[in-house]
């Protein structure tokens, strides 16, 4: 089966566990990892967060460092890990092997560009490929909603608002709410899509909010986050969504930085906050 | 000053600060880390858990993976992590730097034999002089408890049996409870403390507990931990405590690993438990 067990660990009354899957979308074999909440059985099948990491990350960032178990067994949500980018020795990397760029650094973009087009292809990994598979071998719903922190939150932010359909809500820590205009984005952009400015819109959580958006967001920055200024810029996002009538909150922390200290002292905020709305949905059916 | 600051994170509205010191009974540089709750200040110093870790891990493994910080934020205790060895170009090293011996593998004794009792003499630097320069320069009080996990059970264990004035309460995930009879005990006690067994016994948890303990104990154990027969026998250690008429809660944890991820699950039970102790012998003053 394409679908290989790599580790499990039992965790807060629930399971921690990896898996391999030869990726038909980005051309390789991906690992992700899932909770499965205590509750989640053949006969009651549970939401799904997925969560989206930054630069330099990979499947287990967020299941080692967020602290967010507890909560989601409570709370009766599943989460899945994916990967920032696709890996192994046929993937091009950046030229310097830089963090910002290359392996670990996918940006969650469809690349149009060569080489990086024939493997970098994460925004159909995370929509559509990873989605159907943990569908069809786990006990979770359809009901998904997407998170994610730094390039992940803008990775959240950016395929939630283009896929409204497919979630139920959406947040982010930290999220490159301007990619087309910070250094991180211009680079990543620029070599995945080209130089054509205008294709790097649909990327852009601050231009696709413009749009509007049916889907209630909430966004956490930590006011002491060194890359706030130059990288994140969330007041643009903030504007866009006031001016477009877009249910967004930003809450601004004071003395937070960009660490995971950061998302575990506000995890169970964000998973509160998405089974609100998972479990609107839910109560329907 | 000998405390130098070398990292800060606010979380859970408290802070994570990472520091360097030159201490005196291991001969070299030590790293540690504290996390202070938002309670803690000059007017108000607040008890401390010293948690000590397992093979191969240093001050960051508890800090950035356990999970601990709600919970001490609410319950307004310290938490001070410590290496598990000296550390340096100095510093004497398995001859394969094997993993579970030499560096990152303390043991947390106080090394006889040379060329590692120049440096090894962990259990000063845990008992003696690190809870020293913390009383010096952080605001807690001298109310301390200690706990650790797998090796770092044995060290709490053993440094809270031997010095029981010291603390108010012992609790330990998974630990090596009887190393006098295990290999990895074997191996490091014959190096760091020479080949007459006689020497290791006060080293040896299940030994020391037949002297008797004021303090409670708490021990939480995996079933499903893969060192748990080979290594850790913690029946061994409830035996002699319950001959002894020792107060100690050993829980068998169905499904559970060695892993982090057990600690996480569960730590927040053990603060609560000092925090108890500690409460006690404060509300007293």
């Amino acid at each position: 089966m394409n679908l290989q067990n790599i580790s499990q660990s039992k965790v807060a009354g629930g399971w921690h566990k990896q898996y391999q899957h030869d990726a038909k979308s980005v051309n390789c074999m991906m690992q992700f990892a899932i909770f499965l909440p205590p509750n989640a059985s053949e006969t009651n099948k549970v939401p799904v967060l997925y969560w989206l990491s930054g630069l330099t990350c990979d499947d287990q960032n967020f299941m080692q460092k967020a602290g967010a178990f507890k909560k989601a067994a409570e709370l009766g949500i599943a989460i899945v890990c994916a990967d920032t980018s696709p890996r192994g020795d046929g993937v091009p990397d950046d030229e310097n092997a830089a963090y910002d760029f290359g392996l670990g650094a996918g940006f969650y973009v469809n690349a149009t560009q060569a080489p990086w087009n024939k493997h970098y292809q994460m925004a159909d990994y995370i929509n559509q490929e990873l989605p159907a598979l943990v569908e069809a071998h786990f006990p979770v719903t359809e009901q998904k909603s997407i998170s994610g922190h730094s390039m992940g939150g803008h990775g959240a932010l950016t395929i939630g608002l283009k896929n409204q359909q497919n979630y139920q809500s959406i947040s982010a820590f930290s999220p490159i709410c301007n990619p087309i205009d910070c250094p991180w984005g211009k680079k990543s952009l620029s070599n995945y899509l080209g130089n054509n400015q205008s294709d790097w819109l649909e990327y852009d959580a601050s231009q696709l909010i413009k749009a509007g958006c049916i889907l209630p967001i909430l966004v956490d920055q930590g006011e002491a986050d060194q890359f706030l200024e130059t990288q994140l810029k969330p007041q643009r996002l903030l504007n866009a969504a006031e001016e477009n009538g877009v249910d967004l909150l930003l809450r601004m922390q004071p003395g937070y930085d960009h660490s995971y200290f950061f998302i575990s002292s506000f995890i169970d905020d964000h998973l509160a906050f998405h089974a609100k709305h998972l479990k609107a949905i839910n109560d329907i059916k």
